[in-house]
């Protein structure tokens, strides 16, 4: 469902692509990224908060399929949604789309765990950051 | 078996890393195309080669998982094996290990595709390619 | 004077950072070429319009100091203004601010040459993109 | 005097190149610091060695002239000379050349300062580095 859904557009810069003239294949995972910490930022929260709170979330999977090519100054827009949510860690889903023609370009996901920044190890993700992420689940029923 | 696989070695510089102190997610995917780019070459040819049989090696699907962080300096080996090869496509496997502690940090895969510069259709992997790449094929008896 | 030059602001992102947990130098390069590449959109053309002329503007010069550190999720503003406009070449002059504290973070230049795709050779700057950039041009008199 | 440089060499990777099918200019600064980085290296200290020490290399000035394009999989040798030397503060001179063709394809420079990481403030190189460094200075005489 569409509420379900954070959405972010940019273009695509030079510097994005590549000799085959499309932009390099590594950097979905940047555009990924840029989507989901302007979605944190929509929930009101940052890495900044993060940070204060000794908390930290490294990825511990990165996964993208590309069906077509981007090119310079292509308008994207990346779509977040939360696709799994568990008690230290969780799952985002992204689609990367051409914004003028309408074609889906990648799609992924990233597994992000939340850990204390101290020790390292994995922690619980803060009650009102999950109470948050929730009304992006997908609803499964 | 370790004739299937082909290694090689570089160091993490300071501009891979990220406010973490680690190398950023993304990097990872600039160390398994990197890894890959020397395994051609070691096979005997490179993307220019490609290039003037009009092929393309555009990759359909990227993978990461992640172990342990990996730092400035650390020295990284990347191993690469072939696991799967079929008619138009590739799938390459990756490792990536701390070369002074033996740890592994990180694996994933890339599948990539041969396709026409011309037409951008999918088309076979020529068999010179396919014959050298074939040895590094995991053994599934 | 104010109306001469032209205005972008972003965010610092997180891949942007280095271990010194500030934006890496080589990022201010990206962040120029960001804000050139919003002030051709913002005059009416792009690299997309040069292409189609055959034209390229390959840069012969890069410079920035660099005065304070920005961080992750800074909001950076980048002023460009055109520092020289000759013939076949272009200076252009950038300033790097944290829009927030309005501390100056980084200054400096780029001199881009027009060339013609096919020959390599530098060439005119077309006269219509000539009377536009000419208003960016800093007063002497 | 060739005694008084460093030179290292490595391959342009696909990353590296742009859709104009040359090398990003932004990433000849990646090219310099990675030199910089085996300067140090093989002088006997890393940035490790610093970080124990307290000490910190910002970039104050960077600087690069294009002469030449460069290419994927072109072979690239960089050399590294120290242009300046002060108590606390390093002008490192840099040199990109094509060593397939002996071209020079850039030059330029990095103005590099010691600072204290604790306190952010300009501080002595140390006499042991300095030493060290001295080797590599242009004899002005």
């Amino acid at each position: 469902m569409s509420q379900n859904s954070f959405k972010t557009s940019f273009r695509v810069t030079w510097v994005d692509t590549d000799a085959a003239g499309v932009v390099h294949y590594s950097n979905y995972f940047r555009f990924f990224e840029k989507a989901e910490e302007e979605f944190y930022r929509h929930l009101g929260f940052g890495f900044t908060d993060f940070r204060i709170k000794g908390l930290w979330f490294p990825r511990v999977e990165a996964f993208c399929q590309y069906k077509k090519p981007s090119r310079y100054d292509d308008l994207l827009e990346v779509e977040v949604s939360i696709q799994d949510l568990k008690e230290k860690a969780l799952k985002l889903g992204f689609k990367v789309i051409n914004k003028e023609t309408g074609d889906l370009l990648a799609s992924g996901h990233l597994v992000v765990v939340a850990a204390d920044r101290q020790t390292g190890e994995a922690t619980q993700i803060p009650p009102h950051i999950v109470e948050k992420l929730r009304a992006f689940t997908k609803q499964i029923l």
